[in-house]
Order: structure tokens, then sequence, then C-alpha cells
């Protein structure tokens, strides 16, 4: 005996009823006799913040909430198709006013009323996650019985178990099954699971223990999409046991359908609980304190590739989503910007437009110029030349004319950064383009940039990566797509050329010391005495913490930053600008 | 018989652990016998957000902790003080990382350990308020007795009673005195409350509530400070019944001290439970829509004086803890920049510098610099002439030789504004002034700025008033403090200057119909179907919804704004950028 999975890895985006119904409705994959599994919130979009609340969406949300229910109803009783739809359950006061959001699954038997299965007991209030500031939780497990199988049923955060959640799903689902005296013949989990590097490893991971305690398949399904900083991966998965039987794409929509046997004798054992993916794991020590320092930060090529692939994907789908069909990026002869670039060219659509403008200024060399040029030509992007040489010297004029004193030092270098953050936003004016961030972590976490001027953007692809990353990941699309950036680009030393002879190593210690102290203070919390006792210069530890405490405003002004790592920048770490400086 | 209280209503700032120890040592007002009390979190700061979980923050917290322990005990075991102190509780694990962080009232009594007297059991998370995301909640009221006195405790949110909370630490206390069978002498609330407009008036009618219901006294002790977006105002009180006893100052640090006669025989009687402050709380219509238009914008004077005490105050909290001693304000002959440049002239102290840049392009008019000029020289600020001019006919050729295209149009305007940002903050890198952002919440809540432009700032002072209450605030200012901002400028038709002719009104409909629609959608999430029933062209509304809708982005990098109302832009109203337009 079997049972036919189709498994829909849909595209999300916050408030989509309508494309949701229409998805249900006209997809040819969706026709199917079987059982039809969408991801967590696959009806509303998922993450929505605010818009939960507001009127306006959970109006249009009833309304659309109604057509699905009316089709389900006109579905032809007999037909043998189940659809498992994650959505929203509202339920309103007196007043017409929202009292209780639950995340639920709806199941959709055809000739019948929709039907909520379950409410996603474990509500992530972590990190970039604040579910329990909208939605309510439940209190049971479900088994979902169909013909003669019984799956158990998850939403995303359910799978993890943590000491900081009072309450296990899947050993309540344990439970239930000695209660119902059954066994379960799959676990369905319905996410909505942001992408971070390695994310897969741990879901596969966990899935699988899961799926041994149980002796029964383990079906995952996912969102892709960006919504702002996060990213949705897909890669929906069946696995069974240590065995991964399909794996959807990543970073695209897709769908495959999956023959489940009934096993004959399945034989659970008890949950082997070693994996946890929430609270206390953002303080789990990963840095290697033994060695000095620290090396944490090497990136093999499948990595490289699949952040490209995130990048160009988060690129295209903020593109999409707004509206934008042309980009623009200023490109300096330094390599966050030629991989910003690159990225960008990568994913670029027959109908889209990407330029590249150069804005020399005084202290622009020659070799940046001619490597930008180089590179703009190699990988054929439009390339402008607009020097700010005139603007910097006549606005220098103007400030020793009007307040009596010369422009020196941090004011001349900023203003020039700040000129061309006014150019690069009047083209994206001009040609209605996307401005691309070319800001890294590293620079972000030290305040390394001006606000208003190299930190401008719609959306920052490199703001999770530090610049030792950067590198190697230029040296992974040469070694993979051929030499799209220029190799002196990537070798010469970096620098911000907004003074004379300046290179980023004056003023900050080598980037490979630099990103350990910083991965060890942002995604371990490291105190300066942790990093002392593996090894680090104390004075290097102490200028890094202090650099990062100092520029808290500038990231709080920052555009989205893709999210790539368990702990980035953005709503996932938020810490005052006004506070007391600790560090001293 | 009676009991001296000490209300010590304590200036805040994240992670002042060593000013806080010092403030109870040193402080001449700290040394009286009788029972002194501080606000929430008072030892640590609040809001901490992230800063709970670094580990630089805890360690130096924990130290700090030792150190309060070690002063309670040295104390002479016989001196009649009793000091309850708001902290943070941590629980570490095995490998010494925090596992349970609670929001706590320290009780210190001479000559004795600290002892943790009372955990908070309501923790919000609504709107700007996340602490579910760091603390673990308590499950216990607190009777303390202090000779033969009962004071029942609670820590801000507790006194507020919502069906959202599973538990009313009120009722509890109740509960508890029957169990005990005492009767409460006072009940002691420690907060870290923030402002806005009208809160003091909820917090008194709840006390009040409170202190009806239990037949005792009242003691409200809150903090003062500004933590980036979020103000505290202070405020602190004793009520008895219906009657305010004593009140602290407002956006300032204060201290009092209140004697306690114990009543004879108390009537406790049932709680009347009419108000709470909680989720609902944010869907409470409050716009009157039977009226055409809704009118709801309207300031009375003491509200005038209050949001100018608060800007002033906020200004200068964030000033002093981000070490400026100079203010910057782009002067522009219109209200906004006046408004500003006024509050902070009202607010300056004798050692610090505030000066007007006024940057005039093609499309200023000469009135614009007549009233700039004749402002800045009534109140005797510097002013500084920077014209924009030449700049921007420099830019303008630049673009054509670069681009082959002229800028016309959006691209034209924008740049203007850029130029002057760039321009301001290159002047704030001069000086290290801090730049104060001209914007209000009409122009935010549609995008009707640039991005860069007239956008920046350290800090936003208007961003929570809509402009009909900015020229509110200016005609209150000029009434009160004599006409410091020239009469025309506020009576003069709102523009840009940044085409010929341009007025605000060309493109955006008459202020007092924005403002009181953009009232509707933000603080009361309206529909647009609601302000049509309220008798607003549904056309106007659809606009304005849908330029809300579109600039979305401009918010996500705007500076902090000083929260002055219940619904505020920034952390309290996420709404993701990349959403699906609903309002078609």
């Amino acid at each position: 005996m079997s049972a036919i999975f189709h498994i829909h890895q849909t595209h999300s985006q916050a408030g989509h009823f309508k494309e949701a119904l229409e998805y249900l409705k006209l997809e040819d994959s969706c026709q199917a006799d079987g059982i039809h599994l969408f991801p967590e919130l696959f009806f509303t979009g998922y993450p929505l913040l605010d818009l939960v609340l507001q009127k306006s969406f959970y109006t249009e949300y009833q309304r659309y909430l109604e057509l699905l229910n009316d089709w389900a109803i006109s579905l032809p009783e007999n037909s043998k198709k189940l659809y498992l739809v994650g959505g929203l359950a509202y339920d309103f006061d007196a007043n017409q006013l929202p009292f209780k959001v639950e995340n639920v699954i709806y199941a959709l038997y055809p000739g019948k009323k929709l039907k909520k299965v379950y409410t996603k007991q474990l509500l992530p209030n972590y990190d970039i996650f604040d579910e329990q500031k909208y939605f309510s939780k439940g209190h049971h497990p479900c088994i979902l019985k169909y013909d003669d199988f019984h799956f158990g049923l998850l939403i995303c955060e359910d799978m993890w178990h943590s000491s900081h959640h009072h309450v296990d799903p899947v050993i309540q689902l344990q439970e239930e099954t000695h209660k119902q005296n059954v066994h379960l013949d799959a676990i369905i989990n319905l996410s909505a699971s942001p992408f971070f590097l390695s994310k897969q490893k741990k879901r596969l991971s966990r899935a699988s223990e899961i799926s041994t305690a149980f002796d029964c398949p383990f079906i995952y399904v996912n969102q892709v999409g960006l919504e702002d900083e996060v990213l949705f991966d897909g890669q929906s998965f069946v696995l069974d046991q240590e065995q991964t039987l399909l794996q959807a794409k990543s970073f695209s929509k897709d769908f495959f359908t999956y023959e489940l046997q009934k096993r004959d004798k399945p034989t659970p054992r008890p949950l082997n609980e070693k994996v946890s993916n929430t609270w206390e794991d953002l303080f789990k020590a990963g840095l290697d304190t033994s060695k000095k320092p620290a090396q944490i930060l090497s990136l093999n090529d499948s990595d490289c590739q699949i952040l490209i692939d995130a990048l160009g994907y988060a690129l295209q789908d903020y593109a999409d989503k707004c509206g934008f069909s042309k980009f623009s990026v200023a490109l300096s002869g330094g390599l966050d910007s030629a991989l910003v670039l690159a990225i960008a060219k990568l994913s670029l659509k027959k109908d889209q437009y990407l330029e590249a403008i150069f804005m020399p200024g005084f202290f622009t060399s020659s070799q940046s110029y001619e490597l930008s040029q180089k590179m703009s030509q190699k990988i054929q992007v439009p390339f402008f030349n607009l020097p700010i040489k005139f603007f910097h010297s006549t606005v220098r004029q103007a400030f020793t004319s009007s307040f009596k004193q010369e422009m020196v030092g941090l004011t001349d270098e900023n203003i020039q950064s700040r000129l061309r953050g006014a150019l690069l936003y009047a083209r994206s004016n001009q040609i209605n383009s996307m401005v691309l961030n070319t800001s890294n972590k590293s620079e972000i976490a030290v305040g390394y940039s001006t606000l208003y001027g190299d930190s401008v953007g719609a959306l920052s692809l490199l703001g999770d990566l530090y610049k030792t990353e950067v590198i190697q990941l230029c040296h992974y699309i040469n070694k993979k797509y051929g030499e799209l950036i220029p190799e002196q680009i990537i070798t010469r030393a970096p620098t911000a050329e907004l003074r004379e002879g300046q290179t980023d190593e004056e003023s900050l210690p080598p980037y490979d010391v630099l990103d350990a102290i910083l991965e060890g203070l942002l995604s371990y919390r490291y105190s300066v005495e942790d990093l002392k006792a593996s090894g680090f210069d104390p004075d290097i530890v102490k200028q890094i913490f202090g650099l990062h405490q100092r520029s808290e405003y500038k990231r709080y002004q920052f555009c989205p930053i893709v999210k790539l790592k368990a702990k980035s920048f953005g709503f996932g770490y938020r810490v005052p600008i006004t506070k007391k400086n600790i560090f001293n």
C-alpha cells in the first residue's frame, strides 16, 4: 500500500493571497491525486511582521481564505486529493478586532470545508524571529489519519527541541502514538526556514534523528524567496533514517512527487536528542580557542557555490518584488565592488540591465581605473567614468569660503564617499536602477565606511561576508567561471583611496586577524578576555571592540543585508547606540 | 506607625553598572534610613536588547553585582535601611553560558547578602517591546514584610492586565493577601516605562484603580533617559485612591521622600478592571469615524509643553551619551527645520554650540533666505550660507557628458537634497557636531523625502509628529517663548523648493486631510474601507496608502525617531519592504 505526496516548494511573498490561490487552482502540479504539501504560511507569505495586525491585510486575507474554502468545497468529493496548506487562523473579538492569531496547517478535503488541523507549538523568538510577538501557540500534537496511514504534523521550529521551549512536539508525537496505539507512516514538516551556511546539514541531521526514532520517512517542505534580509533556500527533502531520498533545488521554486510505501513492521526507538538550533545555540563556542589565532573562516567550493547562488537569487528576488530590472554598481577597483558586479552579472536575466559606475577622485590610482574598466569590458557591462575631482575641489573651496575652515582629515575623506553616494543615487533616479551596496561584514562591524557614502544601497549582498570570505569567493568565481575579476583586483592591498597612499591596514589589523576577532565577538559573543586567552593581541582586540561599539549608529541606518550566517547584522543583532562603553 | 520611602527617579543608560553602584554608595540621598526605591533594571539600564546575551556585558554585570553584594554586606546590620533595586538575575549552565535571564527586584538588607525577592511576570512583547526574546518570566507574587508593614511588589507591565497575558499579577496579589490573611500597606511598582503623549494619565488612572481596590497607596518609580528611540519620562508618583500625593519631575532625574502611615482599618474591594495598555489597545478605535473628516490632531498647551520638554531632553540625552556638544541644523525656511532649531536652542546648555546651515539652490526663494537668516539672528544662532547652485549645475553638466542624458524631473530634484545631505555631514565631520534630522511623521509616512538627502541625521525629533502638529508646536513656542520662529515661516505654503514653484500640496492632499488619514492607517490600522466610511475621498485614501506602502525602504534606513506616541515608526512598526501591494 502506498501514498503519493506532491511537494510544492513555492515562492513566498508577504500578502500574496491571490497568487497562492491561483497556484492551487491553476497549476498543473496541483491537480494530481495524492497529498499536496505546501510550506508554512504558504497562503499568507512569511515573515509578515506587523502586517499580521493591519486591518487591510487581515481583511483581505479573510476574503481569500473564504475563496480557498469555496474552492475546497467545489472539488468533487470523490477525488483522491488532500491539500495541507500553511496559513493563519485569526480569532476576532466582538469588535471584529483580532484577538488571537495562530500559525496553522489547514487541511483541504475535496467537497468539504477548510479544516484547521494543527497549530504551531514552538514559536521562535530569538535572532531574527519574533513569532511570540504576533502568534499564539498551539498545545496539541496532530496525527492525521489518511486511509490506513498516520502522519505526524509539525511546523518548522516544532522539530527542534530546546530547554528554552517548555514542550517538545516531537516527544509529544511519540507519546501520542503510544496513546493511540499507532505507528507513524511519515512525519511531515511544513517550514519557512531561513537559509544560512550549513543550515541544510543541520536540518538533515535533525530530521534523520527523528526519522530513525519513529522508523518512518521525514518529509520537509520549505519555501524560497527573499523577504528583506531573510532568505529562504528551499531544499525541501524526503529522508528515511540516514538516507536522503529526494531533495528539491536550492533558491528556486521546485516540485517533486514521492511515493510512500507502508512499512510492514516499523520499529520505533528512543529519540536521540543531540541537535538543537535554538537559543543556547547562539552561545555555543565554535571558535577553537586553543589555536592562535583561531582559524574559522575557510569556505570550501560547495560553500562558495551556494553563497553565489544565494546572493544572485536574493538580488533577483528583491528586484522582482520591488519592480527593478536595472542595476547600478559603483566600481572602485577594489574587490568588494568587483565581487558584487560579478555576482550581479552571473544572475542577470535576458531583459535586465547592469552597469558599472567608476567615480575617481584625487587619490584614485590609475590602476583602479584600468582594472575597473578591464573588468567591465571582460564581463560586458557598460562602464561609466564620472570623476568627482572637480566636485571635490569646489566643495573644498566653498567650505573654506563659507566656514573659514579648510576641509582636512576625515572631513575631506568622507565628502568624497558621500559625493559618490549622491551621484550614484542620481543615476539610480535617472534610469530607475537598483543600487547594490558593496560593503562587507568586516567594514560594517568596525564602522570602516562612510554613512550615506559607500554605505548606500537598496540591498547589501556582502554585508554578511567578512573580507577574507570575499577574497575566497573572488578566487572561486575566477576558478569556476573564468577570470571574471582581474587577478590584480584580488591581490592588491585593500584601500579606500580617500587620502594619499591610504591602505586599510593602516587603520585596521590584517583582515585574517580582524575577521577572526570579529567572528569571536559577533557569532560567539566572546569577551576581550576570551580572545586574549586564545592568543590575540589584547590591544588589537580592544581596538576592534571599541570600533565596533562606537559604530552602532551606522549599522542602525544600514540597508537590508542578505542573511547568510547564523548570526548576521540586521534585525537579529540589535544593540543600543546610546549604551555605555563597557569594553574599557 | 509609619514607614519612610525614598523614591529615586534615576537616569538610565545601558551598561552603566559603575555609575549605578556609585550612585548607591555615594549619593547623599541614598544614605538616609528608610526604604529606597529604584526603577526597573536600575542596575543594568533598560532597554538592553542583545547586550543581555553578550559575554562582555554579563561578565561585567556579574562583577558589579558581586560588588553590590559586598556593599550590602558591609553596611552596619543595625541600620534601618532597605534598598529595592531592579536588576537582572542570570542562571548559567555548566559551560558558564547564560541559560535563563530574569528581570528582578533585589532587596539589599544591611549586613546581609543580596536577595532576589521578585521576578517580573508580565513580559511585554508588543510594539517596541521584545522582553520575551530575552527574559524568562516569574510565576509568583511577592508580599514583602517590613516591620509590621506588608508591601506588594510589581515590575512595570505587571500592573496592566490584558487577556493576552495568562496571569494577572494584581489579582494574584489580592489572592495572596487572602491566603496570608494580611492587608497590603502599599503597592510598589518599579518601572522603566516609555513616554508617550497621555501615558501618565493612563498610569495614574490604572494605579488609582489598584490603590482603591487594595485601599492602600500606590508607589510608582520610573526612570528617565533616551535609549535610541525610546524615551523615559520619569514622573514617578505616590497615589492614594483618587489622589496623587506626590509626583516627580518629567524628563529629569529627581528624588523625593514619602512617609507612609499605616491605615487603621483598610477596606479592600473588588478590582475594577477597566484600563488596559497591551496588545488589543493597539487596535482600539480612537478616530471618531462619525465626523468627516476625523478630527484627532489637536494638541492643547500642556501637550505642546511636554512635547517640547520631551524633545529637548531627548536631544540632550542622546548628545550626552554619544559625546556631542555641538549641533548642526539645515535650515530651509520651512517650519520643520525652524522648529527643530527652536527646540535645540531652548534645550541648549552653556558650553554647547548650535548652528544653522542654509543651503540655497536654484529654486530656493529669497524669502527662504530672509526668513532663515532672520530666525537665526533672532535666536542668536550662527547662520552659514552655503549655496548648492554651482555644485548642482556642475553635476548636471557631468551627467550630460558622462551619461549622455540630462538630469530632469525627480533626478534633478533629489540630487539637490542629497548634495545638501553630503555638505551637512561634511560640516558635522569638520566640527564634530550632531546633525539633527528635520523630517516630520507625515513626510516619513508617505516617503515625501529623499533618502540620504533631507532624511539624514543622528536623531529625528519630529519623526513622530505630523505636519499639523508641527504647526501647532510652532505656534505654541512663539506664544510661550516670544516669536522665536518668524510668523511667515509658519504661514507660508509648505514647499521642498526642489523645482520651480513647487508646493507640497501639488503632490499631497492638504495636511489636515493627509494627517487624519495617516493617523487612521498607522495608529488605528484602518483599512481603505474604514476611512471611506468615515468620509474621506477613497481616491485620496488609496493614494496615501499606496505612497505609504511603497516607501517602506526609506523608513528602513531612517535614523532613530524619538517616540512620542503610542504608535510610532521605528522598531515598534515593522513591515516588509518586499511585501505585495495589497491596497490595489
